[in-house]
């Protein structure tokens, strides 16, 4: 059994609870969060919760083999990650691209000085979609690679629109431009700018007597947030927006387009379309979790990403069953 | 810089050749085939040519890092393969499903005891859709998979049709049965069978005068090469086959449809859009053969299919670059 410890109980490490049991191999042993008492209380005890604090204390973390870090990558992970690091293997879904590598080597001596496995950057994008990246790229010299976004919800952009005057509740859906997504599978190789890859389509609630006109303007010219794309602003009532809007999909796709020859075109795509986000994000971390365990036992230490361990390592399989079953 | 010995001299090998040339890394070292003189008048005397026979005897293999196996799987494979393995760190696209799992459990001691890196079973399928597939199961438990061919040339079925009395020339492509593909995509899991996965879509040439309906009753019919699926036969002029059917596209794709907390789908889909099924192979054995090079220099032995080893490994770019860029 692979005995896990949860950093941080929001909507992440929810997930996490819910894919290990979805986990013969794999069990809860503790939780790690800055509000125990919280966390007692909803799961009745069952489970031992940890203030955060004492991840500065010496304790024992024999109990547990892998921690997750379920916490927010924007402040949290790069400040709590390299306490974890030292104390148990460790997995992360940290996600701000351009600081991965800088991350990596931040943490890595860390990892390695206590004999510890850290796995970074695991999910959606960073995630598969970075192996998809480096795999196309390997394969198909000279080959160009996009990836677009969608459809699925931006809660930051809905969050945009939720502040323009007038408006009482809005989403914001992220969509690929179909347009360029059908030249690429076509074998084109264009250069494309943010315009070209992305639309935004806006579902607005608007306040009574509000002026729906100034409201859609007010978004569509949003700088940053609206006015670098197309952008579609539609108004519906509060009982549509919680009946068709409640949800948070997401999605997305890699297309990789090389040639080879005497110019044939490949084309390589990695979509993901995902009812529940945050819920993909945990499954991947416990399968990686799972990854950084077996890397422990093997006597490896330090900082890697999902292209620097051996991939039969996510699964509870054998490498003879992983032959037998899935080449 | 990694030296390349390719052996068999086919349409894979003469892939090989050209994929070295778009990796500025790499370089050919030898060509081991049948038919040496003919190779050798072929090329101008630019390489080191041999005979197949030369690896039953003792040579120095110093000049060259990786053996890529360019023979076919269904006789040569096998029987050169442990030859080979014995002397080079070789790479393959040993494809028969059923057998990889002994085709590896039998290679690798020859390659331990040689201390060589066997690389198997890389490509399309065999390849990255088996990466795929324990990749989703892995991050799904209890997913269901989907495995779709085509659109692509099939060229057993085209030789099938071939042999029908009154058919000058066919071609037979594999056709992914587009309902289930819908339904799958939706998030629907259904069990299904040959029939409802792909079709046939056969394009025939006459003889002069021959009966139509009872070509394509003879071909509809065919027990095992068409009986089993729904087929349509399209009848053509041979200048209508030259022009519009010459090349041998291939495709497929892997769907995974998962469940994660409370009902929530999450869809996986990968595909090649291959307009050179041959060219792709031979430009992933050319990566995996970096990827053995790496290994063998890191001290490792014996027999490993892509996920049994870091993918970072297939990349000519250093770890680093690969966090920089990729993720």
């Amino acid at each position: 059994m692979v005995r896990i410890t949860i950093v941080g109980f929001g909507q992440l490490g929810r997930g996490v609870l819910e894919a290990i049991k979805r986990n013969d191999d794999m069990e809860l042993s503790s939780i790690i969060t800055r509000r125990p008492e919280d966390v007692r209380k909803e799961l009745d005890g069952s489970v031992a919760v940890y203030h955060l604090d004492q991840l500065k204390k010496s304790f024992s973390t024999k109990k547990s083999e892998v921690a997750i870090l379920c916490v927010g990558s924007k402040d949290d992970v790069a400040k709590i990650g390299p306490q974890v690091a030292a104390k148990y293997n460790t997995v992360c879904s940290f996600d701000i691209h351009e600081e991965i590598e800088e991350y990596s080597l931040r943490i890595r001596p860390i990892a390695e000085e206590n004999g510890k496995v850290y796995m970074l950057s695991n999910g959606f994008d960073p995630g598969f979609f970075s192996l998809i990246r480096f795999i196309g790229d390997a394969v198909l010299p000279e080959s160009k690679i996009y990836t677009f976004y969608g459809p699925g919800v931006s809660q930051g952009h809905s969050n945009a629109a939720r502040s323009v005057s007038g408006v009482k509740d809005a989403k914001s859906y992220t969509m690929p431009v179909q347009e360029s997504v059908d030249r690429i599978r076509r074998g084109e190789m264009p250069t494309l700018s943010k315009r070209q890859m992305i639309w935004r389509k806006v579902f607005v609630v608007p306040k009574k007597g509000a002026d729906t006109d100034k409201i859609r303007s007010d978004i569509v010219g949003m700088p940053l947030q609206f006015d670098q794309y197309y952008t579609e602003v539609h108004f519906i009532s509060q009982a549509e927006m919680e009946e068709e809007h409640h949800a948070s999909p997401h999605g997305g796709f890699v297309i990789i387009v090389g040639v080879t020859g005497n110019g044939n075109k490949q084309i390589m795509e990695y979509s993901l379309n995902l009812e529940s986000n945050p819920e993909f994000t945990s499954s991947v971390l416990v399968a990686f979790a799972r990854a950084a365990f077996k890397m422990s036992l093997f006597g490896h230490s330090g900082a890697f990403v999902a292209g620097q361990t051996p991939l039969f390592n996510i699964s509870p399989l054998s490498p003879r069953e992983l032959l037998r079953y899935f080449m």
